[in-house]
């Protein structure tokens, strides 16, 4: 079967996109293409997949299958890239519009210059600090703010935050010198974390401006994290490094994300997305 | 720039092949292209590029770049793929026709059936028996054929052989505890090798079957190896556990290809090739 495809990135973050408005896929194929498709050696090689469909409850929605063929929930990566096709392919005719997750609805916003979408700013919602909801075990104190962490013999602290997945977040004088490689493995499975947890490492430049790196669950280090990337605001908020309301540019090793916590409690990401290729996959059941 | 483009695979060995007969790409932009769409997080993601182009030596000419933009010599894998390709595209008209590679002219030859090219068979030269000309280090005897091979404090018997690279062949007596991750990568560097060397495993089913493991020069484990499954019948041949000018069906873990060695003295190799995706790749110099 000819399935036609697009594949898009943010960041490095790459899926094979299938335009649902134009083409159809029976379900019970979609975890086996997702896994053909997704495999560099036999297939054209992905982060996964992502479909595009018609929604009842919002202006698209979008699916997320990983290269495992198991269905995710919501990426932020490839929001931003679901949002920049959807506008330049007519699906939607406006800038601002929602688009549908097996999380929740999202609110989209394009700037598109002569058609061509720039950049694209994603509503990732609000963030949650309450321990329990982390979750995170510990100390009685409601939320996870600059706490002793021994960790390794050593004593850091630890600010931690879920953006609909747990994040902690460690601030470093120099980001060359964080122990990723060292330390993300560790924290990551650590017991005070029963789901696991992301571990980011922060370099405060200034108020507007953060260097990142993550140590990703189930991943490793990695070159984006669209919720790391807003949990580090956050986290730098908490802590007073940085100011809501004001847009903050995260440095990450794939590019660059603006993130902004507003006043009403959302964080908004804002950064670009690339059309990589366009073509037609010979799909074997 | 948008180039057009089709992913194809010999046994999991993938590459981004363009058709030089339809379109041109600059000279100067060709590492950079190779390196570009071979990443798999921003481009298309393969083993690397092939050019597809006409040759006035050849019925064709086939020119390969690594993932890192250098430019190979040869490839069986891809040699397959692109006898395939030329001939479902009308390039060539006939089953059997030449290709142009950087190291030599290479005759194909196509089963087609109704217009689709099933199986391809390659010529993959003579084998070089040589001890100087693989090259390797040792006794004086001028070819490699059961030497004693003391290794890691054990005895092993060794056969060596060059299919235009070198080749080390060890026959197991089960290809699951084959020692590939544990000699491989102390073979591939023993400084009996100047030049380093392939290793592979052989366990021998009957004189017309072998099972076959591979640890690549400079790239570890893979699923397949054309020249290394070339050595092993002829190794195996030298051993007398096969017969000269009679198929040998070799199990990669990638898949079965079937080899020949003939009077004359070459090796012809038979295997498909299978066509991945067709499109348009979005190039930015």
């Amino acid at each position: 079967m000819e399935i036609p495809f697009i594949k898009m990135h943010g960041l490095g973050n790459n899926y094979i996109y299938i335009d649902l408005f134009q083409f159809n896929i029976e379900e019970e194929l979609l975890s086996d293409l997702a896994q053909k498709v997704a495999n560099v050696n036999t297939g054209i090689g992905s982060d996964g997949m992502i479909l595009m469909h018609p929604s009842e409850k919002a202006d698209l929605g979008m699916r997320i299958f990983n290269k495992d063929g198991s269905e995710g929930k919501s990426c932020g990566n490839g929001l931003r890239c679901t949002a920049k096709y959807a506008y330049e392919h007519g699906i939607v005719t406006k800038e601002k519009f929602t688009i549908e997750t097996r999380a929740n609805i999202v609110e989209a916003e394009v700037t598109a210059n002569d058609e061509q979408v720039e950049l694209i700013t994603i509503n990732m919602g609000r963030p949650e600090l309450r321990r329990v909801h982390i979750p995170m075990m510990g100390s009685d104190d409601p939320e996870v703010i600059s706490e002793p962490f021994v960790i390794n013999g050593e004593e850091l602290e630890v600010t931690a935050i879920s953006m609909g997945n747990p994040h902690v977040v460690f601030f470093v004088d120099s980001i060359e010198a964080a122990p990723l490689y060292e330390l993300g493995p560790i924290v990551e499975k650590d017991p005070r974390f029963p789901e696991g947890v992301n571990v980011e490492f922060i370099e405060v430049i200034s108020s507007n401006e953060l260097h990142f790196r993550v140590w990703e669950r189930g991943s490793g280090v990695t070159q984006a994290c669209g919720t790391g990337a807003c949990a580090a605001v956050v986290a730098a908020t908490l802590n007073h490094h940085c100011n809501k309301n004001e847009a903050v540019v995260v440095h990450l090793a794939g590019g660059d994300l603006t993130i902004k916590w507003d006043e009403a409690g959302d964080v908004w990401m804002t950064g670009g997305a690339e059309i990589i290729a366009k073509g037609v996959f010979q799909y074997v059941e």
